[in-house]
């Protein structure tokens, strides 16, 4: 019979016990942030039905990146972002949760495309949202900012510091109305102010000329990328209003201590969603992970599940695409992760398994992580061999004398040191040295 | 527009923030215990390939139970266990990890059967398996029962005692053999057998008889089960070998400390996989839930991947089914996860939100919860309201006055004493008290 193949289907991470352990204490650490400001853990299923997943006219669009699936008459499908399961989730508890409601998931995503080189079909993100009912302060917003920063600092001896670009929908939507520009020309020029980044400055203005064919409503565009959007101040009240919402927010930020701040009107956050400020954090260390959160605001976030109007300000942490790249690219000195077995319990001969056991209990409810070697017809070579490859910090051999004389011979695995003690001595040996 | 569905596809779970809260905690206690136990915790795709989910002879008799799609030309599915996932792993990295391999997952798994009352299609399983290259010791056996009673102790005060009943694979082939039954008798019995429990002894007996029509094997096999294995010693060489590895199985159980394990031979963990010694655990006050771990020895784990032998025991706890079940069934009393925060920070005034921030930080970085409130234009009273509605234990209050001062004003929100102090005072008592 052929064998079936070991590895996983492509776009989908696996990693080794040590990366594991990096890419598990990362989420742990930046869970704490989100825990110790108030957000409640959410694990939503990952299965929704179709019509929640996506409206049926732009079904073909969407479907093509989507795992789309049918049991019964039911059609389902792996969702491919946190956002959507949360609005129906919160739409479907009005009145269980309380507003502002704090919430975050940490949780596996698809996206249902065809296998390309560096793109994940499977990985996790980090989102974190707060939801109000009708109205929600624009603090919030600098809230969420400060504690996405907040998260990203907790893991900055992997991934180094970070900075946060802050956008604005409405400016652009103000900009665009002062300028008189048709419904197409706004959703080209949105489209091209999206893509700039990637296309650069020639194809951007080549793109501005080709949809607006008006020198002057193209300088004006550009000029915001090189001027800055306070030359725009009493243009139009929608402007002063896009304006003034941008000044006092980057002042909210300086106040409530987020320094790693600044203004860049290129930032939109693509087509979807977001009606109010967008933002990106970049590591500053790792221009090739890209954006490594994004998030903004959503002026109805529920609008499909519920009458009632939620006000969101989300964000997502694209956790696999910092942490699970940067370990699969052994950018992360994972040393520290390769032991993390304490005690090593070696044991010879069978009639011993009983009190060995005994004492590797006894460890455990020490809190010191300890595996017990239990083949033991095995001689001492292979089992201290065992010790030394799982790199576990001591060994502790039981062999018929230990048994009799109620003591353990306790073996220091880096100074190679070995004492006979007894289980009491040897544990406060041990909890001082790991 | 008509509003989209708020309810989760039945079948799948969806917990409140403090069922949520209830059930992580359960989940880290218990994977704690397995940590300490040296399990290395995997986290495995969730979609693997077809033909890794199943073999082609019988893939419509699975099809029905999963989750199958396509995209270009690979058919996919989702895992309907870790233990598929778990051998492709481990046979593709046989250089990269040390034998005896302890791995745990704690993982979302799948079945696309039709939704039925009861049944999940989306739940968590907790996985422990241990893996040997050629050979493993039935010690090992013995310590997956012990670790598993030791994470589900760990939560006893939730989901009471639990006991484990050992069956034997090989004890039954052994009989089958001495009996001088067909394949196709053998097969048919042992059916019966898996299903004995739940069919009853009347039908039991017919069924047999229907199968043999032989009245002395017939009682030989009914016998099993009220006088026991031991009258078969010395009846066949691989009966005695059967019968002596379950008699030093309980010893070894015995000695090692595990005092709730009893022989119950009409545990035969259905018709996968198993070739050894098996095992289920049920929860004493709690029989309604059926099985809530069970597991056992194969002989052959990832032959399908490799052709080295890879000999394992591994057993899954069935967390949801214990967890959920019991969450939605409002049988664990949830007042300790109803407030999770410490501090719940009042902003009168958007002039004082950069105050408050840094106040609110300063909490946080002392590993207290806390939120703070940012539509600083609501009244004193709805503030207040929403930090009695979170159940937060603290409020501190900040507006001119504090700021100026540089003192905040903390009140306890059972008792509702109220002070004004410094930061620093503030933290201590606020750490005495949670």
């Amino acid at each position: 019979m052929d064998l079936k193949p070991t590895k996983p289907l492509s776009g989908f991470i696996e990693l080794l016990p040590a990366q594991q352990r990096c890419f598990d204490y990362c989420a742990a650490r930046m869970q704490n942030i989100l825990r110790l400001a108030g957000f409640s853990m959410l694990d939503l299923p990952a299965i929704e039905r179709a019509e929640v997943l996506t409206d049926k006219d732009n079904w073909d669009e969407i479907e093509t990146q989507m795992f789309l699936f049918q049991k019964g008459d039911t059609k389902m499908g792996l969702r491919y972002d946190g956002t959507v399961g949360l609005s129906r989730y919160v739409a479907g508890h009005l009145n269980d949760l309380t507003f502002p409601f704090r919430a975050s998931q940490f949780s596996k995503r698809y996206r249902g495309e065809r296998a390309q080189r560096g793109r994940y079909r499977e990985f996790y993100q980090m989102d974190l949202d707060i939801m109000g009912i009708n109205s929600l302060s624009t603090n919030y917003d600098a809230e969420i900012i400060s504690v996405i920063g907040r998260a990203l600092d907790s893991v900055s001896e992997f991934i180094g510091p970070n900075e946060v670009l802050i956008g604005s929908r409405p400016f652009w939507d103000a900009l665009f109305d002062w300028l008189e520009m048709t419904q197409d020309q706004k959703k080209d020029v949105f489209v091209l102010i999206d893509k700039k980044d990637k296309m650069g400055d020639q194809d951007f203005a080549e793109g501005l000329q080709d949809t607006l064919n008006d020198k002057t409503k193209e300088n004006l565009i550009k000029s915001v990328f090189t001027d800055g959007y306070s030359q725009f101040i009493n243009k139009s009240d929608k402007l002063n209003s896009a304006i003034s919402e941008l000044t006092q927010f980057a002042k909210t930020l300086d106040e409530i201590g987020v320094k790693n701040a600044k203004i860049d009107l290129s930032i939109t956050r693509g087509l979807a969603y977001y009606t109010g400020l967008v933002f990106e954090f970049k590591l500053i260390n790792h221009p090739e992970l890209g954006t490594a959160a994004g998030g903004g605001r959503y002026a109805d976030l529920a609008g499909k599940f519920s009458k009632t109007k939620i006000i969101g300000v989300g964000a997502a942490i694209g956790f696999s695409r910092i942490f699970a790249a940067m370990l699969e690219n052994d950018q992360i000195d994972l040393t520290r992760f390769e032991s993390p077995i304490d005690v090593a319990v070696l044991v010879m001969g069978d009639n011993n398994v009983g009190y060995a056991t005994q004492i590797t209990n006894t460890l455990r409810d020490n809190n010191i992580a300890t595996v017990s070697y239990l083949d033991t017809e095995k001689k001492f070579k292979n089992q201290i061999e065992y010790a030394d490859k799982i790199k576990s910090k001591f060994s502790i051999i039981i062999g018929d004398d230990e048994v009799k004389n109620q003591q353990i011979s306790v073996k220091n695995m880096s100074s190679g040191e070995q004492q006979s003690l007894s289980v009491t001595d040897a544990i406060n040996l041990i909890k001082k040295a790991i």
